[in-house]
């Protein structure tokens, strides 16, 4: 036993020389190649610009408060609590893991969303007159946005890498998610406010293929370390309060002015409402003697935000939201009961915080619902300007009809499915290489002082 | 010994059978009842709309940034916070009911505002063209005021009460609310922006004589259960928190857009600072060896946010809402020294988070400052205008003036008063029926998982 | 032992009569001051006056939406929260010290922001021609700047003054902040939105200062108290985030409506980002077995923000927000490794919270980079309005040019300097008149209940 365990420290302490060099220079090398991209191609746009001024009297616009700034702020600052608060607590439930959750997931958002705004500045808001990126408020929602594509892929893979494979992850994942996005949204010409599709369905299967990847058999072991204490369920409460809560303004944050961001609101407070109550019910039955369960509380009841999220823009109805995350709720907390140990007996795929259940099956779901909402649309019900501002029917899709959009939105849907699917086996063998460093799983005390 | 114990665990086992059925049966069929609901009564309102573009044309509106939306959603998401954080970890301080305080509440407040939608459309919303509620930010802000009523009046039995207890006291909490809020605010026409008589006041004698009706001395036993531990106080300095830094958004949520909210942001900021002062005061003062209580902290610290509610709108001016703050803190510190034990002691009321000094005692010294506010208003303080608007003196109202106001408003706290107590002694006998399951009190390990 | 524990009982009982008195008398006694001199001096603004409908007639403002209430906020709630939950959460990483943390940071801040109302509307909202003070929303975010100073002063002696000492150092910490600001601000000419100077470089001194002048050697006994527990580190994290989070509202509160704002928030999200994987990097470095370390976690991924906060509003470039984040997490990363023990060991200046490497070395780093990025500026970068705009280049200056701007911003720092330092010498002696009450150190058990 004695001479296992130095053999062990001994293991540890080479790895650890890695990880001493290895995560270092990671950090500083892709920070400098960040500021050397950043001062090549990135500009403020021109609401950001001390030429605003100048700008507004040429555009004959009216008063300061026109500034895309006074619209889309305090949404993106909800939705940065969502990226850093929401998905770090909603993570810290393992006891012997809080600060790997809230840290890496610190560490690799900060990261993630610089490169974001390149990746997603080349492909949608690079200025062809001066090859420059031009970035406004609504591109740090973007760069949000892309990051939690990775933060969940993260979830999948919880306490299983190391701060480095984190990062590598993240780079791959960021520049997929562009790539999908720009697809998805551009070539496709599908609809996608709250990211259902763009999000939620390639993050988790992202994260998933990469977890399937990794499978070791021997990580039972450590199933001790798995579980929960009561503190640390109460702190992962934090973080799924706050993603509840701000959800409608995720859902809200990048569509239109006035009705569109309205409307994505409320549909998505609706439907979240109604997965609570669909999630405890579900909870309660199919746990012995009535009990709840802590880990459905903590991440069924927001299957709804992710379920709306294509249709939030679109006239779901307010009854619709509710069915939508009826449904969700019910599905959700099933996943958690029935599919997540089927997956890890049968599947060989590890799913620590089942984002199969939470982010997989409702973003596909969200999709479908996207297709038919968009698929049924009418002038009488949208209006004729209506119509074209909700679904963007300009420029080259001018001649576009709901019918045919809903079609799009099913391409889009299949779209990032491949791209989550495909993403993840191929990033995975990069992880793979730094493998050994997959022993530390759930043991804090070797990672953090 | 052993006797005994196996025969508890047999009823446990019995009542777990109920709460197996009956939890799940309640949420399912109520849920679905609110899809039906929603979907004969509820639509979007025309800023929610795609018709929006051309209600803009018609009405000659110049920007979306008219839109409501721009003008209440960051006030919203703070009402938000303080409902679901807020409320739900300022009751996590028990060590054994953190998750029943943070997870009950996220279940209450989710079907709560549902119904709340419902209900305050019926009386307030109801387009008599077509028989619809149209409903837009300001309807979620409502419904979460609503909302925030029952949550008060959970503080009172917080521990004692199952969720379907909980759940039925909701249903009813709402449906009295919006009669309530209804008679008030169109009937009486009394104003009141913060709901210090509508919310608080109702609420916590709601509450309180719920709490009243459902006593049992052997409830007593449990004490050592009662307690808080270090962490799980700092987990409710959360909930404390968070509802004091928003609460000047609550109270300025739905006054007149412009100066309204801006006049009703202040007084309750100031409000809220001196409270805290003479808290730490009292507290410090009636502590022996001049320590400091926690439960003082995390409770009479919020008494000048409920005492402010009515008058912030109007001219209380800055050293009023001081002053109000002020006394605010001294009464309601005393009142968790002195008047909880008493009331426990001699009145059989248990009040597991003092309700009463928080809400009940704090409410009614708002409603009387609103009356007297609203009194000594005058046209060369408010301008012709200013008053038209502050005092909603139009339509039937027109010929209204301050003096009248005033007892207006005394009347309007004196409805919320009878509703509180009448309605907590109806409700109470409901709930009886399922009382066996009181014995569940602060004991989590029976509830969850 | 037994004689020594008894007189020691003694002494705190003593000591405890003495607080008995001195805490409820101080906290009435201030706050009845503060609500005679907001009686004599504090009015509502134009805009949260109900004659706001005749001043947008007679200034010919067109809507509602232009009340700079709906300019400021959003981000004011977003200052606030970092004020309360920010701060207070920050510092609860001492595993005995939570409630002081968060408790304390809330008492001094309550009656912080009221002082601070007055002091700062003396110097620059006092309306000449009735010699009244007029409030608005930019009163309050001045407020909670003002105060900002003064808890960064209390993380340097965390733990080792009691609440009246606190209480103390926040009333001449006000009072000192405004005249600083008001010679830095208006006699200096110096711009400073995100208050690198005014608040960073200022409150870290006069907190440092202090803690140098009350150091006592045999205050190291109580070292095994002085450590965190993993829970409380936890909580830390919830302090950092919301920080990190929300510190572009920080940065960009008070900056010109429009472009201004805008700018601002956008330089400080980016240098934020680049901080953490510096932070990480150099953490990783110089822990022993590349571990990381949760106090650089906590504090040195929010020096980014504390540095950019002068030259945020200014044409910083993305790539230079950038190199400023990047810098600052290595310098305040290294000041945690070796400055902080070195500054006590042989300068004998304990440093609580290690505020020097988290404000006072970022907040000077944040004036030159200030005053750099304003020697710099040039018309056909700002064009000709947005450099008079940027710079306020009005009035007494309207001949200013950017290269002697430079001058004024250096000029700015040193001021800052001084009074921080000056500030802090001449305060600390009404300090050591309580210094028997150092002993708390540390010890919650003799202050909370």
């Amino acid at each position: 036993m004695g001479c296992v365990q130095s053999f062990r420290e001994l293991c540890d302490r080479q790895k650890n020389t890695n990880v001493r060099k290895s995560l270092p220079a990671v950090c500083i090398v892709w920070q400098t190649a960040m500021i050397i991209l950043f001062g090549v191609f990135i500009r403020y746009n021109e609401e950001a610009d001390p030429h605003w001024v100048e700008h507004r009297h040429t555009n004959n616009i009216s008063s300061d408060i026109e500034n895309d700034f006074y619209y889309r702020y305090p949404s993106f600052q909800d939705v940065h609590v969502m990226i850093f608060v929401g998905f770090g607590f909603l993570m810290t439930f393992l006891k012997r893991y809080s600060f790997g959750a809230v840290g890496f997931n610190f560490l690799i958002a900060a990261f993630g969303l610089q490169w974001a705004l390149l990746m997603q500045g080349w492909f949608h808001s690079l200025d062809y007159t001066d090859g420059k990126i031009k970035i406004g408020v609504e591109s740090m929602i973007n760069a949000d946005f892309c990051v939690a594509g990775c933060l969940i892929a993260y979830g999948a893979v919880l306490g299983k890498v190391s701060a480095v494979q984190l990062l590598v992850m993240t780079l791959f994942g960021v520049t997929l998610f562009a790539v999908e996005e720009y697809i998805i949204l551009n070539v496709v010409h599908a609809r996608d406010a709250g990211g259902s599709m763009v999000i939620h369905t390639f993050g988790a299967y992202y994260g998933l293929s990469i977890s399937w990847m990794l499978y070791r058999p021997n990580l039972d072991q450590s199933d001790r370390l798995h579980g929960s204490v009561y503190h640390s369920d109460v702190f992962a409460m934090i973080g799924t309060l706050f993603l509840w809560m701000f959800w409608p303004s995720l859902n809200s944050a990048i569509t239109d002015h006035g009705d569109g961001q309205h409307r994505a609101a409320i549909n998505t407070y609706l439907a979240l409402a109604a997965t609570v109550l669909t999630t405890v019910a579900i909870s309660s039955l199919f746990q012995k003697h009535g009990k709840l369960d802590m880990v459905h509380i903590q991440n069924s009841t927001l299957a709804g935000g992710v379920a709306v999220g294509t249709a939030a823009e679109f006239m779901l109805m307010p009854y619709g939201a509710l069915i939508v995350g009826f449904c969700c709720g019910i599905i959700s907390t099933l996943g958690y009961v029935y599919l997540t140990p089927f997956m890890e007996k049968y599947l060989k795929i590890q799913d620590m915080c089942g984002i199969h259940n939470l982010h997989a099956m409702p973003g596909v779901i969200g999709g479908i619902v996207g297709a038919i909402t968009a698929a049924s649309a009418t002038e009488s019900v949208y209006g004729v300007e209506g119509l074209i501002n909700t679904f963007d029917f300009e420029k080259d899709f001018k001649d576009m009809v709901p019918s045919r959009q809903g079609g799009h939105q099913a391409a889009g849907l299949c779209v990032a499915l491949c791209f989550g699917v495909g993403g993840g086996i191929a990033v995975a063998p990069l992880l793979i290489k730094n493998n050994t460093e997959i022993k530390y799983i759930f043991q804090e005390n070797k990672l953090w002082n």
